[in-house]
Formats: structure tokens, C-alpha cells, sequence
């Protein structure tokens, strides 16, 4: 049946057409039907949707889409569309397959993975993927499949450079912001890194989050290749590129379900790092009691990175590092920012653990892509953070994504927190700090956060101040106040 | 936040609210996310529902609501409700723990299936519920937590007599129509039987399908307790009288799915069983090559059912009957009315094998409530369906339902299907029948479907009639011969 385009600007979190009752009902389509929309635009795109049907405001010659449809067929008000009801999809078959202990081939993983893409899927139908995948688990085999299937579903950077490095942080360590330090020093030494990063989703801030703070984050793949060409390196949001996009649609419903499966977790890591195509990767897995993984996991982790790396022939190397407090001093967006722009200008004074991670870290990545010998990254990096030429690296590719350094406001609402006894900072707890950074506004609050004036086994007097809380509203503040007081993240021994 | 309640006749297939994105922005809500709704009426019932957000249609200060969500409510046009943020239900935790093979308790599965009812657990997240139970399994301890919660979660009947009896098959066999002869002849014999049924999900018809074709299926508990007072028996659609709503969302998710964990299946009936609270419940389990289950599947299921009437205190009897092929002559809702009328009106000729399968049905309970002595069951169910009794009765029901007899129609069109060589009759598949009769309409269309001439081990000359397709529209008619030719439900040797 031919139907005419009605843009309502709805968002619904997911693939959604409103028909008029009449029209569903002429057609056999019962509300929660899965429909088929076909345009008749050149390449005949199509894609899966959820019927809603109502009786008023949709005509019976219209469909209504839901913001993500519009987007994902790119539709326009009045086009016409032919719509049809949806077979069941032959990939739950697979799934069960892997429900039930078999082993999936690769192209029973590209049919998975090509309807999740085209919605073909419900939500409840890749969460049985996903449980299938937790519960069995995949070989590397599968995994391997897994990640071809991901990477063929969309596009790839398509740059092709000697030096072209890529890092990737597990992630899991509030302030843990090594990147934008990373890019700079690295892009700064004649390394070309085109660096794709997430927005928070569980987390205070993501890379991209940070960035967005001073800069665009969201590019087209196009405009990506210039600001690379232009400045050797970017800070961008990885999700407007539509390089995996199958990935980020299974990663909604594993945050929902709030499990993880190893071999998603792979393959969502290594098909990034294959679309932007670098030959030199490195990976850092922070480890400890809070955070993601402790070191039997981290070391497990390692080994299969290290396979992945040798089946795809990259240069992959995995650090492993101290996870076992918040790195830097501040927490949430804007916060972090500023820990970062006090490393870059020399003439102020940044937080040193921060500092001298991303050292490291860029220290690895000069050594394994060749730029320094064995054992001389280290003095290079530290020459270029401490000449100032990441600093000028730095505003050249925020100026290049549209920003520029400004200085920076503080949140309308902030509250010091006391010792409320003498002693030693005896913990930190990575997830607590997480969820009061995010109680407090983060990361839709730019400014809200938190930073730490103390950190692990640094002394401190009763009264003094250890943490100030900011939030850009008097109830976002206290709550954060309130969650502080009964979780309690820090320790005094 | 306050909002009035705007109400839009919207069919979404689960509760969805819809806001204005301004309305969301202010309370930091997104498309997908999950709210609560309160009411201000007695009682102040909350439900969750999931966001959609819009730019024009709804003010400000409205709420429009999913008719799922109306009917949950009872919300009116204009009514105040207050909405907030809804919290990651904790239930979340206890089907992780079922994932990872731990055993849950009462108080865990109660607080799932809490949160099944009350909407705060998402497709997905009950989908993860299902895999589950599917992967894991529940040992016989958790089922009867789990009948007991969903019991808990609904209404109950609340009638009480001593000769109050239930039966159940689990269905699967195509015309297998043995309820409303047995509820008749059982109500003639003076047994108390208040018969709630499903509608067809994946069938062809359910037993609420066929009676309302001639009388109405939907009632209140109140008028359900009424017509059973005045007729003995009542044959009613169960999903109206809210006595499992649970269990009616878990078996909606796992039809998506195609997976049916066998504890929800014992579960789902024994909880249905027990609302109703009938002493004496016969359990009819058809066995088959095409059937839900074969032989030994059968066996298992008798024991776990024998089980768990032992537990509650039931007089619970199993049967186990030939499921090798659909029973009588018509399929779907209004041809199978025609077998049972031709059963019960002694004027007429019905098919012998859905008339006997009946009688041995009634015999059983006749006895197993001790209407009957050992043995003579069956004669007294043969007396009473002889003596016109149980038409008489049976008229009565529909009666009270608000139906009465008439002369059926037939659908507009239909189609003979001729043998293409003589023989005989090897194989009649059960669920291509099923699929042949819902490709031809059912259960939407009540006098589509298919009438069957000739079954299992009859001689058949080339060119005699051996189908009669049934359908309301000529393309519905070609799609059913075209799938009858591909399919060959029938097999000739």
C-alpha cells in the first residue's frame, strides 16, 4: 500500500509508524505489528518499524514516522512510501541456534547483524541475542564473524597514512581523560590520529562529551577526512559516522539489560578500530577493585585483544594499568577539560597522575608505530607537552572542529566537601564517584561534576576540604550532597 | 510534574506515553525512557510507561496515553496525573541471577512478576526474563513461586461449589473444539464449570474466537460470577477478567520470540486453574509427530502437572490423546462452530471423532468429581448429549452471554481442493493445517478457513473433493491455494 510522508518530529527511542486506524486495519496491521517502508527513491531503501495506529491527526492515506525513521530513510514531509506487513525474520532461527549451544557460521552472525541494522529485529529479540551471546558464549571464532559482520553493516574512514595510530581505553575510571592529551601529543609528532570517541552512557562524560564542551563533535565522514588532512588527527563523536551501526543499537540494550557479553564488548572495540582503518592500536586496561575489570579479567582481556590484533594483522599492543582510584582531579565534562587544558599550558599546573598517564600512553604509541626507538617515546612526548606543541596541536584541532579555548564558567551551584575526621585517604570508589558526578547533572550538564582535592593516601585534617560538588540547580546539588552522605566514596582510615 | 491527561485513541501494543518535548526537556526525560504515571483517584495507582516525545500536538502541560495505558489507568480526558523519572527496576538483579544458574525465591520471582504487571521491566528486559528460564531452567520449587506470583498479581473468581470442575488441553491440534461440548454436557450433568479461554495467538482459532462468533466473550468477574449462577457454566475470554495479567504480557513476548520455557507453560496454566478455583481439573495433553509435544514430552509434562496438583491440594487428573491429526471436519472460529452444533443437535450429523474425544473428556471429570461411579462416566455423558441435554444447555450459555443460534453464512468465497491421484490418506500435518487456515483469514476473519472432507487413513479417488478453503477476499483465497500447493498439508500414498 502507497502512503504519504507525515514528519512529526517524534522521538520515540526507536523505529516507529503511526497509521490511521482505517488504513491498519485495511492492510490486516494490528498496533505492535512490524511493518516494512519501502521509498521509492533510487537504491529502494528499506527498513523495519513498530505500527502505532490511531484515529484522529493521521489522515488514512498518511503514515507518521518516528524521528529515527525520518532519519534513517531520510524521508521527506508528503514522499511517498509503500508499506508492508513484515515476515518474521530469519535470523531468530540463529539466535535460538545459539541459545542453544551450537555454533553460529559467519553468515548466520551477517544475518543477525544485518537485521539488527535494518530493524528487522525487536528489542526483545536482540536481547534474547544478546543473552544468547552472555550466556553460551562465543568462541573467537564467533567473535571473528561478529566483528566482520559489524564492520561490513557500515562505513569505513578510508584514510590511508604510514603512521595512522589509534588508542582505546576499557574505560571505567572517572577523570580518566587520556585522549584528548594522547591526540595532541601524538598528532604533534607527526602521527596521524583520527580518533573516534563515545558520549557517556553509564559514565560521568565520554571523550566526545568532553570535547563538545568547546568544539563540535559531530561530523560527517567527509568533513572528518579534511580536519585530518588539516591537522593530522580529530576528536569526534565515533556515532555520527555510522561506521558500526549495528553496534551502537545492541550496546541500547545491553545498557538497559545492564549485562555485557565479552565477546560484544570485543567486537565492539575492534570493529571501531578496524572502520578508521589505523595499523597501529593501542589498548589500555585500567584494573582494580572498582573498576570494570580486576587484573585475572584484564589479563584475559589482554590475550584475546592480542589474537584480534594478530588475525587482523595490526600492531596492537595492550597496556595494563592502575585502576584503582579516579585519575586527574576533576569529574564531568567541563571539569575535565580544564585538568586537560592545565596539563597542555605550561604555565599552569595540572593534575600529575593525569599527566603522566597520557605520557605513557603516547610513549607507547611513538615507540610501536616507530616514530621513537625502544625505550626513547617517553622523552619525546614529554618534550612535546613541555615545548608547548601539543598545546598548539591541541587548538589547532578544536579550532579545526569549529571551537576555540574560552574561558570557562563555573557551575550556578557548588558545595565543599569536609573531612569529617583526621586520617588517610584509604579508598576511592570509581563506580560511587561515577554516579555522583551523574546525580549531580552529568554529563547532560556540562559544568556539573565534581573535583577531588584529595586523592588516595594523601593525609587530611578534620574540617578540611576534600571534594567540591558542582550542579547547575539547588536540587541537583542537593541530591549529590545526599548521595554523597549515605555511599560514601571516599574512605578516611 | 502535573499534566492533564490527553486522550488519543493510540494503539501502540504497550503502554507508551507521549510529551511534549519541552515538558521532557524540563524534567530531564528522554524518548525511551521510562516514567512513572500516578493518578490522584482512590488508591493512587502508578504504572510505568515509555516516553515518546513530540514537538506539536500536545501542549505543554498534557500527557497523551497509549490506549494500553488508558485502560491500565482508567484515565479520562483531562484528569491529573503526576509523572516522574522511573527508577532501573531491582528486579533486573534477580533475572541476571536466574541468567547466571542461581535459584531465586518467592520474594524474588514475586518482585518480577510485580514489575511485569506494572510495566517496569521493558520488553527487553522480560525477554532476558524468558531466555532465562529457558536456558537455565526452574526446578519444580520455582514454578510454583512463580504460579503463586503471578497468581497473586491478578484477580480471582471466588466462587465456591462442591462439584466446581476445570479442564485444559494445551492445544496445538487444528479443530480440536472439545470445550464447549464438554462445558455443556458437564453443566447438564449438574458439575459447576466456569470455562475462561485464550484467544488464538499462533492458531487458527481459540475457543473465545469460536464462541463469539454467535455470543459475547467479554464480561466483568462480576457478570462472569452471574452467568455462572444461573447457567452452571460460562465460556468467557480469560484476558478480560484481569486474573492473570502477568502471565498474558510473558506469553505476548515469548509468541515473539517463538521460545516457550516449560515452567512458564505450567506456570501459565496452573496459575489460570487456580484463579478460577475449580477442586477437580482434567488435563488434556494431545500427543504427535505435529503436535506441541511427542510421546515422551507428553509423559514429562503429565508427571510435573500430577505434581503440582498434588501440591495445591487439587484433584488433578491428566489424559494424555492421539494428536496425530486436527480433530473434526472444520477449521477456524465459525467451522468449528458448525461441528459442534452438528454434535450437539441430534437432527444432525457431526464428526464422530471430536464427538467421542468430548465424551471421554466428560466421562473423566463426570468421575473424577464423583458425579459418576468408576467406569460409568462415559455412559451418562453419552445420555446426556443423546437426550438433547446438552444442546439445551449449551443454548442456555450462549443465552446468558447475550448470544443466541442462527443460521451461519458461509465466507464469500471459497475453493475446492481435489486429490490429484487416488489413495489413501498417510499424513495430515497439524501445523500446516494451522497455517493454511490463518493464511486463508483466521482468526480475524471468523468464517474463513477450511473444511476438511477427508482424514487420516480414508481412500480417496483421483479428482474427489478432499479440502474446502474458505475466505472473506479472493487475494486472501490465492494466497491460501497458493500455500496449500507449496506446502501440501496433506499427503496421498
Amino acid at each position: 500500500m502507497e502512503l504519504k510522508t507525515k514528519i512529526l518530529k517524534w522521538g520515540t527511542g526507536f523505529p516507529v509508524a503511526m497509521l490511521n486506524k482505517k488504513t491498519s486495519d485495511k492492510i490486516g496491521i494490528n498496533f505492535g505489528d512490524r511493518i516494512i517502508i519501502k521509498t521509492f527513491s533510487k537504491g529502494h531503501q528499506e527498513v523495519s518499524a513498530i505500527t502505532n495506529t490511531i484515529t484522529k491527526l493521521i489522515k488514512i492515506n498518511e503514515i507518521a514516522v518516528s524521528s529515527e525513521l525520518k532519519k534513517q530513510l531520510g524521508l521527506k514531509s508528503g514522499q511517498k512510501v509503500e508499506i508492508s506487513l513484515a515476515p518474521t525474520p530469519k535470523s531468530l532461527n540463529f539466535i535460538k541456534k545459539k541459545l542453544n549451544k551450537e555454533s553460529l557460521s559467519q553468515e548466520e552472525i551477517d544475518e543477525i547483524i544485518k537485521d539488527v541494522v535494518e530493524n528487522s529485529l525487536s528489542e526483545a529479540e536482540i536481547a534474547l541475542f544478546i543473552s544468547a551471546m552472555y550466556k553460551q558464549g562465543m568462541s573467537m571464532k564467533e567473535t571473528i564473524y561478529l566483528i566482520n559482520a559489524i564492520l561490513d553493516s557500515g562505513n569505513r574512514l578510508g584514510l590511508k597514512y604510514k603512521y595512522m595510530v589509534d588508542k582505546h581505553s576499557i574505560g571505567g575510571i572517572p577523570g580518566d581523560r587520556t585522549t584528548p592529551l594522547v591526540v595532541s601529543i601524538c598528532a604533534a609528532a607527526g602521527l596521524i590520529m583520527p580518533k573516534s570517541s563515545s558520549r557517556a552512557i553509564t559514565s560521568a562524560a565520554g571523550t566526545a562529551d568532553v570535547i563538545e564542551t568547546i568544539a563540535d563533535v559531530e561530523f560527517s565522514m567527509k568533513k572528518v577526512r579534511e580536519i585530518v588532512k588539516k591537522t593530522n588527527a580529530c576528536m569526534v563523536w565515533g556515532g555520527a559516522l555510522g561506521m558500526v551501526p549495528a553496534d551502537s543499537k545492541i550496546i541500547r540494550i545491553e545498557k538497559m539489560l545492564k549485562i555485557d557479553p565479552e565477546s560484544q564488548l570485543l567486537a565492539s572495540i575492534m570493529s571501531k578500530k578496524l572502520a578508521v582503518g589505523s595499523k597501529y592500536i593501542l589498548i589500555n586496561i585500567s584494573y582494580g577493585k572498582t573498576a570494570k575489570v580486576d587484573k585475572k579479567g584484564a589479563l584475559r582481556l589482554k590475550k584475546k585483544f592480542e589474537y584480534l590484533g594478530k588475525y587482523y594483522k595490526k600492531k596492537l599492543k595492550v597496556v595494563l594499568t592502575d585502576g584503582s582510584q579516579p585519575i586527574g582531579n576533576g569529574v564531568g565534562p567541563a571539569l575535565e577539560l580544564k585538568d586537560i587544558i592545565r596539563i597542555l599550558d605550561q604555565n599552569k599546573k595540572g593534575p600529575k597522575d593525569l599527566e603522566e598517564k597520557a605520557l605513557f600512553l603516547s610513549a607507547n604509541l611513538l615507540e610501536l608505530s616507530g616514530k621513537s626507538k625502544k625505550g626513547e617515546g617517553i622523552n619525546l612526548a614529554r618534550e612535546i607537552l613541555s615545548s608547548g606543541k601539543a598545546f598548539e596541536k591541541f587548538k589547532q584541532i578544536i579550532n579545526a572542529q569549529g571551537g576555540k579555548l574560552i574561558e570557562f564558567k563555573s557551575a550556578k551551584f557548588k558545595k565543599n566537601i569536609l573531612a569529617k575526621k583526621s586520617g588517610r585517604i584509604s579508598e576511592i570508589d570509581n563506580k560511587k564517584i561515577s554516579l555522583l558526578a551523574i546525580t549531580a547533572g552529568c554529563p547532560a550538564d556540562k559544568f556539573a561534576g565534581l573535583y577531588l582535592h584529595k586523592k588516595k593516601n594523601h593525609r587530611v585534617k578534620k574540617g578540611e576540604k576534600i571534594m567540591t560538588i558542582y550542579a547547575e540547580s539547588k536540587s541537583r546539588l542537593n541530591e549529590a550532597v545526599k548521595f554523597y552522605e549515605k555511599e560514601k566514596p571516599l574512605k578516611i582510615k
